[in-house]
């Protein structure tokens, strides 16, 4: 039987919505990405190479400009973890662009029971995932 | 008459416990470093060009080789920018290392009344702080 952990509970639902982030990119749907979004916490965002951005209207900009470009590759999300911290989560994963690997942190809020991006922060990882790491998959942390 | 608004108060504390972290990187302590960060919470790292680090022991690792490295320059945070979650904050600034300049997030969690570490990530900015943004200093969001 499935482990009725409540971490892992947690920890599933966090996922979810990390993977729908991708999933939103990938679809480069907006309305998808406005909706993982806090509209109650101050959000931010760091894109690779980009300066900080705050305030919600500048970083739904910056993604209807990615999501809008033809130039945004598929982004495959691998290995990610996730840390627990109550009302917050954090997932640090690897995102792979074709050949091309970021190393990505995803900052969660619990909002009236659902987990929202509050900060995405991508930047070029020299390596990526280990061979010997277990396949993209549901690893959790504490 | 300085304000006394209470948003105000907070941020000062997190932006102290910033730029506590750039000093300990600048003078090298790794004491001060091992005793900003939380031992209660689970803590991650993702330095520049390297795979996310999660542990608290691979994160204390990293600073030390860091710290102990005479390649490791002087880091000056500029522009930091706060984001209130109510017991976390998050730092947003620009890592200006001689010539290079990084976007960096630094995420803190309030325990026993003081702000810890529990994230840093640091990659590489195309550009630094605008000329006609304020001198680094004590902006804060919402």
């Amino acid at each position: 039987m499935p482990s009725a952990n409540p971490a892992a509970i947690v920890a599933d639902a966090v996922l979810g919505a990390n993977q729908a982030f991708y999933d939103a990119l990938n679809a480069r749907d907006l309305d998808a990405m406005d909706a993982l979004w806090s509209r109650i916490s101050p959000v931010a965002c760091i894109h690779p190479g980009w300066a900080p951005l705050t305030e919600r209207d500048n970083v739904m900009q910056s993604f209807r400009a990615i999501l809008g470009s033809r130039d945004t590759p598929e982004i495959l999300c691998q290995d990610p973890q996730v840390l627990l911290w109550g009302e917050f989560a954090l997932v640090v994963c690897f995102e792979r662009l074709g050949e091309a690997v970021l190393a990505a942190a995803n900052t969660f809020r619990l909002e009236e029971g659902i987990w929202r991006l509050v900060h995405h922060q991508a930047g070029p990882a020299a390596e990526g995932p280990e061979p010997d790491l277990p396949p993209p998959g549901r690893r959790q942390l504490h």
